[in-house]
């Protein structure tokens, strides 16, 4: 990403389609100060002294957090996903949660991840982080397929090798877009039970995505298969780097003991960030609180900011590529019904070189599909984000996408690439 | 740790010298609130624009952190470091410091990380988490020998293996209380020098203790052989979870390019955190802010109310342990001149098995110092800390703790260890 970094520097004048941020108009720098004191009356109306509030918000605190009940009853109402607070670590964001979940999952060199082709960066980040191999499972239109998880499965396991855990955003993907069925939420909890696979779901865009959402991996999962990873990045604010996992799993632990998998993440993140900021622990419980746990219902708002922000950015899209150009040039693009992204198919190698072109020629930002294949793919094809741009943004950055794009299909070859990020 | 916090929770009513956390009397919980506004009210007069102030406060920030400038000027005013913005990383806490410097310095199965013995846990964590070899140095009564770590470095490479840096708190060290001399600062940046190691510099003891300081090992740094890590857990307060790395080394980065570490270890913080929490940002901004960057000066209450917590303990030690008691029975102790932590040598092995008589019989807890030594060692000592204790609390501990002293000293032998923590 560091490319795409520079060139964001670089253009400010640019529409840029690449961030995958919270749109920012529906913020409101005091109410974080509400938040918080909402969170503390709360503590004092539950008969916490003085002393214990200064506690709370001054000292060293639980390493699995001081919001876990709060949590748990916002996964109980909004999401029908009913675990006990003590299955729960508060993450410094969804990001050392998945760091968390990969390192106490991870023991050998034979262990293997599978993600998504295209899949967030996040994830192989940190997999790559603790040098843990990774295989990948290329996502079809309607998203990741179970069959192709299965083969990928079985295919490690024939190299002798133990595939531990699959990743996946279940919902309105970064950076595809794409979400899964309900029959393949189903099949893929089939495909994991047979394997001994677990599944970790990321879900940080549902419930800022309009209409009714397919229910969680979670929710569906009987057989305490599926480790969730939370965010409240977009559903409350990102600032506050607040995520968590939960992690109902039996697992012994060194010393032979049984224990819960939340206990062994707990463990390893005394060693990563000690305990999560009890301030932004507490603007999140705030928030939370406010909404008497409803995040679905304090964020219908935002889910029908970012579903208007789609609408356009789909319109623009049909306006500006008409269906006959679309057909003889091959361009498409895919129709997610929430979320922050969507992806763009063009018929021109869109890399680096292809990126600082469009930037500077016609002041406009993308990120390259291929930044989001570990293993090599998406030569052709670019996220755009909608997220973060007003509605004028959104068409004025598409007429210059489409002015870029008209210009690259029909140049007869493209240069060598320019070497930079491929994260 | 686990024994010694099952223990805690199993014995409420012991007087605990376990946990070296910051005495709360110091804290005042509506004084957070005040620290953020001021951190706000600053941006604003600084020129930012409300919209500018919500997305800093909001919004996804810089990996590296957005209090980078404030915290240069007070290590220049405070602490004699003049170093650039660029240099610093901000971080959750000094623990996410300590994994982020050792993901960035150490890159095969060959390098090698030197530990004092005995030594802080957070960074052995990290290091376990990593899965980097260690090697340790043992301290003697005055700290770090720099001959001893020098015959540490030569070992390791006669072994043919790369040492890569030698961490150690030189100030009031965490656990033993000892603090090294300017000379043996001088001597290890000599030695790192000479062996092209680094040293790795955790203080977080020396703002909050009385009189004056030795230099810090950055400070006294002409080579950029020193990664300072910082804390403001103590300084500030512990639930902001904010801590800082400088790492002002040039280094070659993975496209052949020069950068400073600090990018490096921003690079890895993406995959960590992404980025460190606004709130406790703020909250940290403000504090600087109102003592114009001079720690020091707003931590002398907190620095004389430890100085006084330590007399009270060194007090009570020499009241309950008469000289011709010690010298028959075997008994000592260290004197620091400040930090959270002394040492108590005793004439028993003070294990979990003695943990526990010690709070079951006694109603009086300390950490067995064996658990700091990674390779062996502090059989028969104990750490103390007294940072979080009343005086009425140290009088009764102490009183507690010589009774059970006098009846461990009296038993013919031990029983069988319990087993447990050795973290």
């Amino acid at each position: 990403m560091n490319f795409l970094n520079e060139i964001t520097s670089r253009f400010p004048d640019a529409v840029s389609f690449a961030p995958g941020r919270p749109y920012e108009g529906l913020f409101d720098t005091e109410e974080i100060f509400g938040h918080v004191r909402r969170y503390l009356d709360q503590l004092t109306a539950d008969g916490a002294s003085a002393d214990t509030v200064r506690t709370a918000m001054y000292q060293y605190g639980p390493t699995a957090g001081i919001i876990r009940e709060l949590i748990a009853e916002s996964l109980r109402v909004d999401e029908g996903v009913d675990v006990p607070p003590e299955s729960i670590v508060v993450t410094v964001g969804a990001q050392e949660g998945m760091l968390l979940t990969l390192r106490a999952l991870f023991a050998g060199p034979r262990d293997v991840l599978l993600v998504a082709s295209p899949c967030y960066v996040g994830i192989t980040g940190a997999a790559r982080l603790l040098d843990l191999r990774i295989r990948t499972v290329e996502e079809r239109d309607a998203g990741i397929d179970p069959t192709d998880l299965e083969a990928a499965v079985r295919a490690e396991k024939a190299a002798g090798r133990r595939p531990r855990a699959f990743y996946l955003v279940p919902d309105h993907a970064n950076p595809s877009g794409s979400t899964i069925s309900r029959q393949a939420r189903a099949d893929l909890l089939e495909v994991a039970a047979r394997h001994d696979l677990l599944i970790i779901e990321d879900s940080p865009y549902r419930v800022v995505s309009p209409g009714t959402q397919q229910p969680t991996l979670k929710s569906l999962d009987r057989g305490r298969r599926v480790v969730h990873i939370g965010s409240y990045s977009k559903s409350v604010f990102p600032s506050a780097r607040i995520g968590f996992v939960v992690a109902d799993q039996q697992v012994l632990d060194a010393s032979g003991a049984h224990s819960l998998l939340a206990d062994e993440l707990a463990k390893i993140k005394s060693m990563v960030t000690v305990n999560t900021p009890a301030l932004s622990q507490a603007a999140v419980a705030g928030a939370l609180l406010a909404a008497d746990g409803r995040l679905s219902d304090v964020n219908s708002a935002a889910a029908e900011h970012y579903g208007e922000a789609l609408r356009v950015t789909l319109e623009q899209l049909e306006r500006h590529f008409p269906e006959d150009l679309r057909r003889t040039a091959g361009i498409s693009w895919n129709e997610p019904r929430g979320g922050f992204f969507l992806s763009v198919e063009v018929p021109f190698v869109a890399d680096n070189a292809a990126l600082l072109r469009s930037a500077q020629g016609h002041g406009v930002i993308w990120t390259p599909m291929s930044y989001f294949h570990p293993d090599g793919g998406g030569e052709r094809a670019m996220r755009l984000s909608f997220s973060y741009l007003s509605h004028k943004e959104i068409e004025e950055g598409i007429a210059r996408l489409a002015d870029f794009v008209r210009e690259e299909t029909a140049r007869p070859a493209g240069p060598p690439s320019v070497p930079g990020g491929t994260a």
